[in-house]
């Protein structure tokens, strides 16, 4: 198993270091891969909040992939008209890689063709936007259908990583990885919300 | 208000990471201070699960810090003892900064002296070790104790941020930060977790 995760310049820091996270404590705990940070170069990458990271491997010298995870941010929607960045997500794809997104990553992989007929969670700023693109969106933390996993905004990444590792090695792991990352937040709304926004529809019993 | 973000080699990604995410939506939608990663050097940063970041500033060339928040991992134990940071860590506690950790980064607060006499939560892990060092321990997501602010493990630094902006911004502006950030995640336990292992006390209504 070898599980990439993709940075490009303005990616939303949380999209990639929640599941970051669970996979560090998957690794460290239980025996998950080691992931790996990809980019189009190994120059650091600086991401929307100023954050800048450093990748393990450009997109030529990249090892082959069982998974990778994109991440979204503003910065997403230009992405998806890079042609080096969307040959290597559809290199991945046609490879038969698991594919994951989070927030507007979910537009990445749009572009990839890899949401065609299928199910998909994207960030509550554009469930619109992708719905309109003619996907089925489920406004829900995260969306599995067949080997595409896509999560709903920023820190929904962390749920999605949980529940595809409680699928594919068991609760007892992904109960292990919860406990290390002493994930159980708080249940705590904070409000009110400015006008004109409202919350996801999950957050009020949506899902 | 300028809030600096210390890292270290074998820093736990998350324990920083989920807070700058928090301080950067505050920051791009709030009006919130844009924060600096501040270490011993430029040099690239190392994290627990590998993950190579870029300081912003070192202890030397750093502005004066309204806050310093110290996350942990298990290198939190020998910064301890590392007199540079402590040094940069007492500076700016004498400086009358507002402190934070996360995790095991109550430890180093520990070593500052910041902690004597205060109320102050940490990872499930070390909880009986902060206690045997005479802080009076609360098992909770996060403590404030005055200028204080302490929390449990890796992901809860997520949610003390958030207390604190509701704190002291107001609920509207935390609620703005929550949405953006899309933090609304699911409630779900897995399990069982390992033999010899709990979780955290406050999990099961212990707060």
């Amino acid at each position: 198993m070898s599980f990439g995760v993709l940075i490009y310049p303005g990616v939303e820091e949380l999209d990639f270091q929640g599941p970051w996270e669970m996979l560090g404590m998957w690794h460290t705990y239980a025996g998950g891969p080691a992931p790996l940070l990809v980019a189009r170069s190994l120059d650091p990458v600086r991401c929307a909040h100023g954050m800048r990271v450093l990748p393990d491997a450009d997109f030529s010298c990249a090892p082959a992939l069982t998974h990778l995870l994109v991440p979204g941010g503003f910065a997403a929607f230009d992405e998806m008209q890079q042609t080096d960045l969307m040959a290597f997500v559809r290199r991945c794809a046609n490879a038969g890689a698991t594919l994951m997104s989070v927030c507007s990553g979910s537009f990445i992989l749009l572009a990839a063709g890899v949401l065609a007929g299928r199910r998909a969670s994207t960030n509550w700023k554009v469930v619109n936007r992708l719905r309109e693109a003619g996907v089925e969106v489920i406004e829900q933390r995260y969306t599995q259908d067949g080997p595409v996993w896509t999560s709903a905004g920023v820190s929904a990444g962390i749920d999605m990583l949980l529940a595809y590792i409680a699928r594919t090695q068991g609760e007892a792991v992904a109960g292990q990885v919860q406990l290390h990352a002493e994930y159980f937040p708080e249940g705590r709304l904070y409000g009110p919300v400015p006008d004109g926004l409202a919350r996801p529809a999950y957050v009020d019993g949506g899902s």
